[in-house]
């Protein structure tokens, strides 16, 4: 992702699209189904980005309800802006800034069906492994957010990344199922492309794909 | 692999470099350590082909003795010959013809160290998936001969036959390791090439590895 260089008054800016835009999710933890008003899954994607997958993904499934994690403010303002010229954001999705080391202060145990890990940063150097968002210590925020049985789906363009994901989830004892090497060979079914993955596919590299199910 | 053709007075030929070659394996299950002499671990790799990487090995580790399992007679008298021409067949080092679907038949539970399966026959058509050496009935077989903590070392540069055996052990509860989508990024130390192996990385295409360790 571009850096993005800090705008004043993004704060300002997102604090008008409240309640839909959360800016202090702390207030929700473990009333997240209280938030939405009813008693429907809630699943999440961490780095949302220009919010395309999470907002289709929120129309295609309306009896689900959806949360869209952005550290980055200015991201999370331009994500909204965005959804709103495309015709409003869905009443089952929140728009969340957080960061996402703070994951266990957002959710109480279980409280969250699936986690949407979408063309994640590399964080290519060995030193940065840390902030990678497959690292064991956020595996372990996941584990603890998830309902039992709960699942992880990871897509990158990256071969680093998901080499290291691979070993991250199977070392944690994550369950593995539906890996894909070449995830355009043989679509899922309901796949929702992200706007990195359609830039990516169009240039014929490989998306990778993984599912993971938290360890019992 | 290149098909073979079936020659005439090839069993003869090989029953003439027993006891290195075994063409009766079944009368030593449960006593391997005793046909080597010794109470040294006990590896084997599955398809040995021309047996460069088995033999190797076995020079190599003269503390841990090997076997050669190979399904094709005529495969493995050549392997046997070639081996003579190069300085003979290490005193660690047994090759056995077998079938790999009779495994149950050649090991009591527990008795082998370690499995290494190179570049195996990917089997591409749906169809023959059951053929693939990591089929999931493969692996249940390869779990009844291995120790404790055991383990499968898999290498193979076909990109469907890596993505179906990551599929294929995490299902069946195997814990995997040191996963790599392209080895020679950074060779893991001690690495034995296969004749197949040094073609494939010749040609500047990814070697994909994988350790598998055995469930609880």
């Amino acid at each position: 992702m571009a850096r993005v260089r800090k705008q004043p008054g993004t704060r300002e800016a997102l604090l008008q699209y409240a309640p839909v835009v959360v800016l202090e999710p702390q207030l929700y933890k473990g009333k997240w189904q209280d938030n939405f008003g009813n008693g429907n899954p809630v699943q999440m994607e961490i780095g949302m980005g220009k919010g395309r997958f999470i907002s289709t993904m929120a129309r295609q499934n309306p009896d689900i309800n959806f949360i869209g994690v952005e550290v980055i403010e200015e991201v999370l303002l331009d994500a909204v802006k965005r959804m709103n010229r495309a015709g409003g954001i869905p009443e089952n999705l929140r728009l969340v800034w957080i960061n996402a080391s703070l994951l266990d202060e957002l959710f109480a145990p279980g409280e969250i069906d699936r986690i949407f890990l979408n063309f994640s940063d590399p964080w290519p150097k060995t030193r940065h492994a840390k902030r990678r968002l497959t690292h064991a210590s956020f595996l372990e925020q996941y584990a603890a957010a998830l309902k039992p049985g709960g699942q992880v789906h990871f897509k990158t363009d990256n071969q680093g990344l998901f080499e290291f994901s691979l070993n991250e989830f199977s070392g944690c004892g994550w369950k593995l199922q539906n890996i894909q090497l070449d995830m355009y060979k043989k679509l899922p079914a309901g796949n929702v492309a992200t706007e990195y993955e359609t830039k990516f596919h169009a240039a014929d590299m490989p998306i990778y794909r993984l599912e993971a199910i938290k360890p019992n």
